[in-house]
C-alpha cells in the first residue's frame, strides 16, 4: 500500500514501476480485486467481474480481458464461449488500489443474458423493471 | 436468487416489487454488495464502494448516497464529513442481483484524494502514473 498511498498525494505525471504497484495491490483474502468494465467510448458501464493477479497480467499483455471466475473457480477469458470479447483499450487502477477500471471495446453483448450489458434492472420507485429486450 | 434469474430472460418492462428483488439481491458472506457510482451525464466511473441492506434502503428512500465503510464497519453518508455528497440519480441492479449501478450527482470531487474521481491511476506499458491534479 505504502506505494499507492504515495501516488495519492503525488503531482500529475508522477510515474512508479507497474510492477511495484502491482505487488502493492489490495486483492481480497480470496486473491481477487473488482474490476468494472466500461465501453471506451459510449462510456456505458457494462459489468463488473474479479480478477487474479494471473488474469490481469495475462489481460496487460494480451490486450485482450481475462477475468478470474470466482464460480468456476478458474481463468475466465471473457468470450471464449460466447465469442463476445473484449479488448482492453485502457486500464486504471483506483486511490487504494482496490478496484480496476478497464476501458473496452466490447463485441457483442456483454451480458451472458445477452443484453448489452448487465445492468439492465431499473429501480422505478418500489418496483424494479427489465428496460432492454434481449436479441432473438 | 430466483426471482433475479426470471428476470433474466422476461421481456422489456416486467417488473417485480422492489422488496422482493431486494430479498434476492447476492450480498456477500459480510452483507455487503458493491455499487459503482457514475457521473450520470459526463458517464464518467467516479468510485466503487460497498453496500448493506440498510444502507441501501436509505439511499433509495432519501435519495442521497449512503454506503458501508469497510474499514470503519459503520454507514458512510458520503459527503458527511468532505461535503462532497452524492445525489441518486438512478440505480441499477445487474444480472445476477451481484452489483449495483449508482448514476448520481456528485458534488465536488468524488475521491478522499480530492481527484475528481478515484481512477486517475493509469497503468502505461510497465508503468503507473497518475493522471488528474489534485486542487490547491
Amino acid at each position: 500500500m505504502a506505494i499507492i498511498e504515495a501516488l495519492q498525494t503525488a503531482p500529475t505525471g508522477t510515474s512508479k514501476p507497474l510492477e511495484d504497484v502491482l505487488e502493492a495491490l489490495n486483492f481480497n483474502e480470496a486473491g481477487l480485486i473488482p474490476a468494472v468494465a466500461q465501453q471506451y467510448d459510449s462510456k456505458d458501464v457494462l459489468m463488473l467481474a474479479w480478477m487474479n493477479r494471473e488474469s490481469l497480467e495475462e489481460t496487460l499483455n494480451t490486450g485482450r480481458v481475462c477475468y478470474f471466475s470466482r464460480s468456476r473457480q478458474k481463468l475466465w477469458r471473457k468470450g471464449e464461449e460466447s465469442g463476445h470479447l473484449q479488448h482492453l483499450v485502457e486500464m486504471r487502477i483506483d486511490c487504494d488500489g482496490d478496484t480496476l477500471l478497464l476501458l473496452v471495446d466490447q463485441t457483442g453483448p456483454a451480458c451472458h443474458t445477452n443484453h448489452p450489458n448487465c445492468f439492465y434492472l431499473l429501480v422505478e420507485g418500489r418496483k424494479v423493471t427489465v428496460t432492454a429486450a434481449s436479441p432473438d
